[in-house]
């Protein structure tokens, strides 16, 4: 089968590399139907993170099952599952407290053997723990995008907002107006935040946000995003505050915008965070979120996806053939798109 | 009046210092019937942090109202009140929004022109939004040390359990075995915690711990303490932290034996700490307190305090007389006591 390899900065391509097959008797085998790219690949992308060269890559993915292992009981053939952007066999303690991204038998796609999710097939460990089975068979063309965006970024802004613990008639504020940021707008949203304001410099980002929820749009960064929102808060701050860049000058700005007793829910990969321990200390401003737990998050955003309350896939500005999935990369570095999909099958 | 100042590292003395007015319509004159000694006294005690030579210290007392401004309405003359650590008006948005640590009014005793609480008379601005008045005048001496408990440790210890999201059947594990570490025991038992894990090595203080609600106690530091931690949680972790010292070495502590999901609370002013963000985002644990808004908790607390329900007084291992309050500082500095009290009237 073809799938995206990662060969070394700015150089991704797609290989022919052996098709999966199941190993143990609870794994399943998916045919992908569609992947994308991720914010956080460009970590590796552009050589900021290490990442072993001739490793597969891709986290996120929707597909048809196509085999299973004898102790597989959740998911049958032909079923149209969703993947989170971890597996986890959903019995360990931390699954059971609401946190597989802990799972002490889960782990990572493109790692320790297992396939990529950018690939046409993938084997997915703990089959039972991980998929989702989208009731109905295969969905429209149309729904995918929204399926396959419930793979990480969907429920990794909802993370931010729990995490920051975002609650009816709140103003809050979203520091990234990345695909996770959107989709934090999105979330904040739907939880009954009443007033968001979105820091984005961005006119396509300003458009979906928009789109998503946002109410006010701050262009401005660093100290000058601080005292816009101030002044959009009289002077009080964000009731729940979502950092989701992973910077230090990301975390810093979300501190400075917090109000006092509130929380900022985290979800980007701390890169050179120096963590403002001061202000959360003298603010009493709380940090939640971390990796994303999108696994607990999967049911309850499919409802809202299928009964149309929402359409996370709206944060797909890029569509490519599957062979092109490294133009989608490149564009994504560029910052020429928000998120790039691709459809396989 | 007498009042402690602040000379020099490991140098308080009782000095003659002007007695206090009212100086605003606002402000309260309280006549201190008792005092004590904090563990963040200890900071600049002993030259970590900088404070100012000659500066009045001390911001824990309980007394009875000698004077009041004319537009003070909810204390009077010869009432006997509680004074929590910080002074805040009540009114203001974060007041509001229960953190009157951040209230943009307030302050702290010692600083600014302001008396210390480690004197005979403390002028108390905003008093309305600041003083609690304990009901039934005043209280019999055995009441005393519970009342004052009340002005700092008590209430910061429930921030730290508050922060770290305790709740009921839950396992509690709280980091520090000072006067506020033992306060968190006790805040978690009251919260419902199931099972309480103290982190201490003093007997004394170990005995104060088990009599608030430890259920178990562990005698190592560092790597070995976060091993007996994880041995007695099945290596899940506690399903909420305390921290209550304010070092780099504590917060690893309470980060590193947090359930991945749970919350870290902590109240300890913090001092050359590297925050681990790594294991914060990894394991999705989350950080709550800060500078503990015990004006905010006094109501709660002080009931249990009259209906015998807690006795967080027991905290006082150390009782001085005023003059002698230098050496209350001495004796905690060399941890031969937990925490020290005077009565002055």
């Amino acid at each position: 089968m073809r799938a995206l390899v990662f060969n070394a900065a700015f150089d991704v391509t797609v290989e022919e590399v052996p098709d999966p097959e199941i190993q143990a008797s609870t794994d399943a085998v998916v045919r992908v139907v569609a992947t994308c790219v991720c914010g956080s690949d460009l970590w590796y992308y552009r050589g900021v993170s290490d990442r072993r060269p001739g490793s597969r890559i891709g986290h996120e993915f929707v597909g048809v099952v196509e085999a299973v292992g004898t102790d597989v009981g959740t998911v049958a053939v032909g079923d149209f599952v969703i993947a989170p952007f971890m597996y986890s066999d959903g019995t360990c303690p931390h699954c059971l407290h609401g946190v597989p991204s802990s799972c002490l038998h889960g782990g990572f796609w493109g790692t320790h053997g297992n396939d990529g999710g950018q690939g046409e097939f993938v084997r997915v460990p703990l089959a039972d723990g991980t998929l989702v089975v989208v009731p109905g068979g295969r969905p429209d063309a149309a729904l995918i995008p929204h399926l396959l965006a419930l793979s990480d970024v969907c429920g990794t802004g909802h993370h931010a907002a729990v995490g920051a613990g975002v609650g009816p008639g709140m103003t809050v504020a979203v520091v990234g107006d990345g695909a996770v940021g959107l989709s934090g707008v999105l979330a904040a949203r739907r939880l009954g935040a009443e007033r968001i304001i979105a820091l984005s410099r961005n006119p396509a980002r300003q458009a979906v946000a928009t789109e998503f929820g946002a109410t006010d749009l701050v262009e401005a960064r660093g100290p000058d995003a601080v005292g816009a929102v101030l002044e959009l808060t009289g002077g009080v701050g964000a009731d729940a505050t979502l950092e989701c860049v992973g910077t230090g000058e990301a975390m810093n700005t979300a501190f400075a915008i917090a109000r006092p007793g509130s929380r900022v829910g985290f979800v980007g990969v701390p890169h050179e965070v120096v963590f403002p321990i001061g202000i959360a200390f003298d603010n009493n401003v709380g940090l939640g979120g971390g990796l994303a737990p999108v696994r607990a998050y999967l049911p309850e955003l499919l409802a809202d996806v299928l009964d149309g309350s929402i359409e996370p896939g709206r944060v797909f500005d890029l569509e490519v053939a599957f062979d092109d999935l490294p133009e989608g990369y490149a564009a994504m570095d560029q910052r020429l798109a928000i998120k790039a999909m691709a459809r396989l099958a």
